[in-house]
């Protein structure tokens, strides 16, 4: 049975799987990023948690290559450069460091790309010419394709939306410091710093007055908006509206026929995506109203990461 | 000899030229677009012109084709949508009506979307995979080409970015109604609007007191600089600055190897490109320093947009 090691590398989690050719995740684990610093120490990581993974399965599989997706990572480069949510600073050249451990065919990309091109082989975009992937974690990620490719970008760098600049003037700061960036505001993280914002502005009461930033977790915030809290309300318009702003903006950039949304920020559902849908249609462009959908992935949230790494080898097989 | 006919439709002029294999313009000619407000008589005037110049040259020419590059113009559909800057409303068939009296193999498209099919096969990005060419004449226009390919979109109306918002909240109406957009500010129309809006912001002594809208012309806006015009310098460093965040914006989409510059507002020279530079490299992610390249179009002023025209049957001959 062929089947290819598809690695998420998260700022919280790293996530590894076992993906066969219809982009079915046999066997998964996960451990946390943060308990390895040192990059030599999370690399051996990654390749004894891979073994012990081959070794659970039945059949002894044929491994066909590692894929790798990762924040700020270079598919031109194999590295991953000044990524504000990991440890590792600099310049990491993580393919070359990897294959001295596990010598097969290897290739890593952009986390966000990768998910793109997990959609286009396994998921929701197998019909799509043109679309646009837009992971809400930690982060803002966007793989975005365009005439059926991938849009990698002069030096591999391309989607990295998050960092893109919202504001003409004064904004929130993004962890590379980029003022207005757009994942300081659209993201789990961001909804949560919007969550303290909303404190600020209004007075009302809310179940959030007596939680700290670092005890806030998104499934509160949507369970309380549920509840009709006012400030997780006006947090998640808030965070629709600037979503709306720049996914309209993105439609002048490539005319998707879809936005496909994925990440921990799409678990709170209706209460992001209805006054998403308004905003969207609010800002879109008349030329293009009607012919953009928003949807969600269909692959399953827990391997989708996983899927799309692995897509990076499974789509150079025949 | 083997010649295409180039059309480049504008708000001002329509320019009619035949372009040989080498994007050699050998003969020109233009005339005022909204002298034909009706449309048959216009598509008459493309058509008594385009003969005028065949019969012009000494040599019989074989003619390959006619290409058009119009504002908001769709290469799928054959058609001019909603375009701001041109008195025909609605969704126009342009192809089809044109071909009605031209008959011969037709295209049209975007005419900053011409543009980069110009640069690509007659121009400074016959080398590149990945750039951005930028028109900033009465509009704001940009052709996107990713891996070696134009980006189209998915209904042909990719590009759009001059109506992207670049305000959260109260910005400049474009001529398509939005808010903030993009070409409000930099274009060649959008240098005069802020001529008047650093006179209504500061009060110091110009030359632009005496000068009412209407009459204020870009060449007359870059003499003002070169006299120290403070309104003048005031007006082109703004226009900088909102451009600069711009591309660096549209760097973190598709990371081009470059952005090609073209339209009336580069005539500025250095009085825009100067502090372009400053505030792009300034606002440029720190992974992209130094790897974006800011130039202005190598193509003849006068005839790069025919050429562009021209390119969209020239890339199709072998």
């Amino acid at each position: 049975m062929d089947i290819v090691i598809g690695v998420d590398i998260g700022g919280t989690k790293t996530k590894i799987g076992l993906v066969d050719k219809n982009g079915k995740c046999l066997v998964q684990s996960f451990f946390r990023t943060r308990e390895f610093p040192d990059l030599d120490d999370y690399l051996d990581k990654i390749k004894t948690t891979s073994d012990e993974l081959l070794q659970s399965l039945e059949v002894k599989p044929n491994i066909l290559g590692c894929g790798i997706g990762a924040p700020n990572a270079s598919s031109k480069n194999g590295t991953i450069e000044n990524a504000s949510n990991l440890v590792w600073k600099g310049s990491v050249p993580i393919l070359e460091k990897l294959k001295e451990r596990m010598n097969m065919p290897m290739r890593i990309m952009n986390d966000a790309s990768a998910a793109a091109l997990g959609e286009m082989l396994f998921g929701g975009a197998k019909t799509m010419q043109d679309f646009i992937v837009i992971t809400l974690g930690t982060g803002f990620g966007a793989g975005i394709v365009t005439n059926g490719q991938l849009v990698d970008g002069y030096d591999g760098f391309a989607g990295e939306l998050g960092h893109v600049d919202m504001t003409i003037g004064d904004g929130r700061l993004t962890g590379l410091g980029v003022k207005g960036g757009l994942e300081a505001y659209v993201s789990a993280t961001g909804l949560k710093r919007t969550i303290l914002y909303m404190q600020s502005k209004y007075m009302v009461e809310s179940r959030f007055r007596d939680v700290a930033y670092n005890d806030l977790h998104g499934e509160d915030i949507t369970k309380a908006a549920e509840e009709g809290d006012e400030i997780a309300l006006k947090a998640f318009d808030y965070t629709a509206n600037i979503m709306g702003l720049a996914l309209a903006n993105f439609t002048a950039f490539t005319q998707p026929e879809a936005f496909i949304l994925m990440g921990g920020l799409t678990n709170s559902g209706k209460w992001i995506l209805e006054p998403l849908e308004k905003y969207f249609n609010e800002y879109l462009l008349e030329v293009y109203k009607g012919k953009v959908n928003i949807m969600l992935s269909s692959m399953e949230g827990k391997t989708a990461a996983i899927c799309g790494a692995a897509a990076l080898i499974w789509e150079k097989q025949d």
